[in-house]
Parts: C-alpha cells; structure tokens; sequence
C-alpha cells in the first residue's frame, strides 16, 4: 500500500524527501498501463513547477492531485469525458474546489477520466476506455480487468495506484463511495451544502456533491477541511461511546456472499474491539423507491440542462454514450407539478428518517452489494454479435442499479456518508459505508477514523 | 385618519386607554358595514380575552389584530377564502407568524377574507363577495365601490376602517402592496426568507411572503420586528443622503394621469425636502417578461399544490373561482424542465439586477399605475347578460395584469419593498412604492420613514 497523504508531507517537511521526488515517482506511474483510461489531460509540466514552488508547511505540501473531468481548472476544458464538449472554451478561471486545493499547495496532475456527464455508477466509458481497477491495499486484482466504479473511475484509478494522494471528484448517487469501495480507497462525500459546485459541469444540482478520494480517513478529514474550508472537529471519545447501527433493509437485498462476508467479519472485529453495534428496523428504506416513481432528480435536472447540448450533439455528429442519454432523455416527460412534487416527497423523507436516526451516531452498511463486474461483462461491445451486446447491456444495467442503490440512499437524504475498505489480503475489494443525515460530518468522521483503525490493526 | 400601532399602544402604556375599551371601539367598526366581506371569521370573545389579559408593556400591548384566511390560528379551519376548504380540518397549532403576533400581545380579533386561494390581485371573491376599498388616511371613497385590491383584500379593509392596527397576510406578486395602495395603508412586503411560512396555504412557495398591513411605516418597523423575530437597524441618515432612483422603464407604462400626477408630485416634494433623486435606465425590467414565457412559479407551484383539492372540489361539487382554477391549471403543461430553467433564468436576473441597482440605495416607482376600478366594473356578473359577464371578465384581466405587474418585479427579485400613501385629501388613494433587492429591508424601511414624514408635513 503507497503511504497515505498525511504520512507523507510529514515525510516532506522533515526533509526526508521533496515533493518534487515523489511527484517524478507519481508522473512514472500515471504514464504506465495502470492509469490507461484513467486522464483525460495530463499537466505534468504545470504540476512540476507548482511542486518545486509550494511550500513544504501547506498542508497538501506540493504533492499530486488529480481533477475530475467535470471542474474548471484554468487554461483547461470541462468537457465532462464527453465528445460533444470536447471543444468546449477554455475555463478562464478555476472553480472554487480546484482553488481551494491549488491554495492548499496542490500539484494537480491532470484532469480524470469519468463516466460521461457523470451519469452512471459503474465507471464505463465508450469514448474514451473504461479505467480498470486497481486495489489500493493490495494492489493489481488478479483474474479479468474490472470495473474501477464510477462515475469518478479515473480518480478512484489516480489514487490507488499512486498517481495521485487525492481524486477530487463529485458524487451525486455514489459517484465518490463506489470507485473507492471497488479500489481499496476511502470515498468521503459530505454534506453537499459544506463544498461549492460552482464551476463544476452539473448532473443534479439537487443531489450533486464535491468531494475528493483519499488513500486514509485521516486524508479525508484533511481534505474536506481544505474543501470545505472549515475545520472538522475532533471526539476524544473511544469506539464503545458511539451509539452505532446496522439497518437491515434495501442494503443486504441481493448482496453477494463475499461482500456479506467481508462485511460481517469487519462487524465482528469491531465489536470485538468494543463497538456497541445494534442491528435495526428503518422502514423508510422501503418507501425510498417509490418516491421516485415519476422520475428522478438527476432525469429532470440533467435533461434541463442538456436540452441544449443534445441538439449540438446531433448537429455535430457527435454521439452522447447512448446508455448515458437515454437516462437523461428519461427527464424530459416530468412535468413541473411532479418536479415540485418530488421535492415535497423528499423532505418529507429526510424528516422522517433523521427522526429515525435520531438515537444513532452512525450507521453502517455495505457501501455496494457486489464486487466490481469484470469490465467485459458490462462494457459495450461494439462489433461483437447483437447477443453480446444484449447481454452485456442486461448485466450493465443490473450492476449500475445495484452499484447506486445504497450509496444514493445518502444523497437523498442530503446526508453524509464515507466509505472504507473492509476486505483482507486475497480478497476483492468491499466498501463499508458510515453514513449519518446532513450536518452529521464530524461524527461519521471520527467513527470512520476508529473503524479504519481497528480493521486494519484486526 | 385613525391613529397608528405605536401612538396608541403609548396611550396604553401611560394609562391615557385601556386595550379593552379600544378593542371594543374596533370591534364595532368590524361589524359595521364598512367591513361588509371583510371577515371569514370573528373571534370577538377571545380577542377581548386575550386584550384583558395583555400586559400593556408588550410590543402589540392587546390591540386588535387580524390573521389573513390562509395562516394556522388554532382552533379554526385555514380556508383561504374557498369553498372546497370550508371544511378543512381546524388548525391543531398557530402557524408560527401568527404565534408571534399573539406572544407579543396581539388580541386577533378575525381571519379576512381574501382572493380565493391568494391568487389575483384585484380583490374579488366570487364565494364571498368583495370588501370595498376604504381610504385609510381620508375616510370613505366617494363614487361607486371599489375593489381593495388583493389577494389580502379582507385585511387592509380591517386595518383601514379602524377594524384593526394590523392585518397579517401574504404578498407573492404584491397582495400586501397593492390593497394598501389601494386603500391608503402601508404594505411592507419583507425579504421572503427573514419571515416563516410553516403553516400556511402555499400560492408560490419560491415567491410568498408572510407579512402585514399597517397604517404607518413605523408600525411597519414594529410588525415586521415581531414576524421577523430580529431587530431593525436604524439609520441616522438624512433625507439628502440616501441615493434614490427611479426606474423609467415598465413601472410607467399605461399608468393613469391621476396616479402619474400624485407620484410625480410626491417626487418633487422630496425633492424640494432635499432628497436626491435620479431617473435611471434599468433595461433588465424589460427582459423579465420573457422570463415567464414558459409558464409562472405561481401557476406551476399551485397546481403542484393544488392538483388533489382540484379533484376533491369536483368531487364534492363546491367549486373553484372560475378566473383563479383557470390561473392554476395553466400551471399542468409546464414541463420539469421548463420549471428548473425558470429557476435558472432567475437566479440570473436577480444577478443583473442586483449589479445595476447596486449604486442605490432605493428605488422609487408607484406601486400599482391605476386607481382602484370599479367592483362592478371587474367582479363576476352572475345573472347579467352574457355581453355583461365578458365586459366584467376583461375588465378583471386587464385590472388583474396591472395590478401585479409592478409589485411582482420585487417578488421576482427575491426583494422587499414598502408601499405607502402619496396623495392628498380629495384624491383617489395611490401608492409609492419604496424597493430594493433582498436583504436591503433595513435601509427600504428607512428611507420610506423619512419619505412618509416629508409626504405628510408637504
């Protein structure tokens, strides 16, 4: 496992070694096999000369940060991984969040490669390759390349493989927790009010959240203090204080046996440790569904905002992802009363959940049911015979239903939540999920940073 | 003219009145005809209850109050002056706009009638008829009835015969402004977010408003400090140092010679009192327009809102004003995405207009360019001929369409705004209307104090 950030600019200020070093190391790597398909645009020149610049006190201390494909970075395109922006102007400033790190001493590699517009959980792209994925813990999985997760697949890559400390990213259904459960990672998407979108390319500007991948919790912490620009604060309190809770619907529905394993075991080590962890009845999970049943936020929102860009994409010959654009076309049928109506529904959701939650510091559940697809049983199969191509299509469907099912349970609630490896050596990678309502950051936080300590001392 | 909230809670105070006795002068005015259509409700008993019980010290020291037909007050039915609501369940809970009246020793001695579900600004309720305009400052209209103006029709009629010093209501494309215009009161429609709408019957939830109807402007400071719950900052500025402008565009068009005439002579009364005020070119009222091209928040929110009641209401054969079911159903075609860009062209005309209104400090306009017409000229002709009824039909269109025009730049703009008498002793009443963008609420309320001073002493 490559050491975590913290660890590391600890390493750089003692003058054990330069960021310049370790930035040369990280430019070998993202130049290598393992991050095919994984940048959109390198910036290895820029990024240099911000390494040998920044100061070894900033708290990122010049070292490789990689930027989704969705931010504006100056001088750069936000073209989304897509080919209809692929001309898109130039960005003349840089959004907030890529300001925030490049502030914080940031020396941002490149521009990551997504699933277009962000518009699926399972990391596919068939413009630009589907970034494989890599174990962050244990490194390259054996068997078939898999599905890295997504929508932030290129980031999840970065990081895990040692490109990158931090994936900044966005995570509007799971788009941050899914990548980083599928490479040994840690995903920490906050509550989305804390960290602005401005400058970002939308998906669901209702759901959308910005938020980095990280190879610790305490990296995480980190970096949504530098997101966020606040300051977490910390619990002196040990893992037996926190009221913690396993709710047993809608999460374990269809799970697969390695993943409920990996899951469970992690349980036990917990409680082990002293972790007082209650299994519980949240039947709301239960009614969540329904309360899209006339269309999503992200169909209506990202068909608002395509309207314009669908047109150009015809006009131009150049194709969307069709599984991409027909979800947005799926938008395009909701009426306002239904749009108002779902937000209604919504709120009434989060009450009566953070009324549910009210007794609980944290919850904690699979982050995703399954382990990641191999990438041919998902990807598109372009010349293959139109049996392949249905058949991979059914199992794309069925793993990005599966991939978003619990991590968007947070985003609807406005919540947060953070993501954790909880695998052992000679396993695929498993994500635990510690999640909370809104505003709840600092808790999942520190319950996050006990579990990870105690998991990988068991 | 009847004198105001704070003179006589003064009188109160020292002992000069007792609130019963003034209550009881009140409540015969509410049972007059002056107040004929005027109340949904009266609560006389519990009003002079609760006068009794008053302890002279608090801000409203037990003087009358009225609650427009669409806030909680417990233990009555919130009807928004409609049939199909007549039986809706009584109110567990006051809606906390109307608990904070009542905690700061309000006696709410009715609910008012209104426009029918808040949804026109002329005044006609076809169900319970219409209050007739009242001149607040110099008694009875002569000529025939006319409307109060609307949606809070019931309530300034209340605070301007003497029924009461307050009159809680609603403004979502100017139902506080325009009746007090009408009727010689002042109507101060806050920023939408600084007062609680829990408890309410919803016309537009981005655009209403709770807040009142006073009789002067330091009333205004008062109600405004109780539903606010937070404290208006004072200025010590002059008349001379404020920078006032106003605005050529819209506002003027199709205005009445005597509305022209009142507003233009008051502008050379502050000028004369030293007042700096310059006509400007604000083009972006132009374009607002087009904004709602698509459809309105009002129309869409409404039928969002009120698509269940529609099918109750046919049902149960208790209809809907034909003129405000039509309003609402032309919200069933727009479309989650028309809707989303509403919000988005919005937000960027607020942007613009924020830009160019910077270098003021207030904007002066009338608050509604006609005299009051005629009731006969607007209201329903039922049993008339159908020649008649299409006269009536188009004359409430027309009324309606200028009624609302000036007052809901300030709605659009998620601004506040003050409108207060500007003509004299033998005219018509006419509003001026004193506005900026939002949040600027401190510095609308006192140059609007200084220009009723200078208005009255001319």
């Amino acid at each position: 496992m490559h050491s975590d950030l913290c660890s590391t600019r600890a390493n750089v200020r003692s003058g054990e070694c330069r960021a310049t070093d370790l930035l040369q190391a990280a430019i070998e790597t993202a130049r290598s096999a393992v991050c095919d398909h994984v940048f959109a645009q390198t910036l290895f020149d820029s990024a240099m000369h911000d390494a040998a610049r920044a100061a070894p006190q900033l708290p990122l201390a010049g070292l490789p940060v990689t930027v989704k494909d969705l931010f504006d970075l100056q001088g750069t395109r936000s073209a989304a991984s897509s080919l209809v922006l692929a001309d898109a102007p130039v960005a003349t400033h840089d959004s907030p969040a890529v300001a925030r790190l490049r502030a914080a001493g940031a020396a941002i590699i490149g521009r990551t490669h997504m699933v277009e517009f962000a518009y699926s959980g399972v990391g596919v792209n068939p413009h630009f390759g589907t970034p494989a994925a890599y174990d962050a813990r244990f490194g390259a999985l054996p068997g078939p390349a898999r599905v890295s997760g997504g929508s932030s697949s290129g980031a999840a890559v970065s990081v895990a493989s040692g490109a990158a400390y931090v994936g900044l990213g966005s995570d509007t259904g799971g788009s941050i927790r899914i990548p980083a459960a599928l490479c040994g990672l840690v995903g920490f998407k906050n509550t989305a009010r804390l960290t602005p979108l401005q400058g970002t390319v939308p998906l669901s500007p209702t759901l959308d959240t910005a938020c980095a991948i990280t190879r610790s919790v305490r990296d995480a912490i980190l970096v949504h203090e530098i997101l966020a620009a606040r300051t977490v604060t910390r619990s002196s309190a040990g893992i037996a204080e926190w009221r913690l809770a396993v709710p047993r619907q809608l999460f374990f529905d269809d799970i697969e046996p390695a993943v409920l394993q990996a899951f469970e075991r992690s349980l036990a080590q917990l409680r082990a440790a002293g972790a007082q962890i209650v299994d519980i009845d949240l039947p709301e999970l239960d009614t969540l569904a329904h309360i899209n049943d006339h269309g999503s936020f992200s169909g209506a929102e990202s068909y608002a905002w395509h309207r314009p860009l669908l047109a150009r994409a015809d006009a131009l010959g150049r194709p969307y992802d069709p599984r991409v654009r027909s979800r947005i076309e799926r938008g395009a049928s909701m009426t306002a009363a239904q749009y108002i109506d779902l937000h209604h529904a919504r709120n009434q959701w989060i009450a009566r959940m953070e009324q549910a939650l009210a007794g609980y510091d944290a919850l904690l559940s699979p982050t995703v049911p399954i382990l990641a697809p191999s990438i041919d049983s998902v990807a598109p199969a372009d010349g293959l015979d139109a049996a392949v191509d249905a058949r991979r299509d059914a199992g794309f469907q069925r793993a990005n239903t599966l991939l978003l099912r619990n991590p968007s349970v947070v985003n609807m609630l406005d919540g947060c939540a953070l993501s954790l490896p909880c695998h052992q050596q000679g396993e695929l990678p498993v994500g635990m999920m510690v999640w909370h309502g809104g505003m709840h950051d600092d808790a999942v936080l520190a319950v996050s940073q006990q579990i990870e300590g105690i998991l990988q001392a068991a």
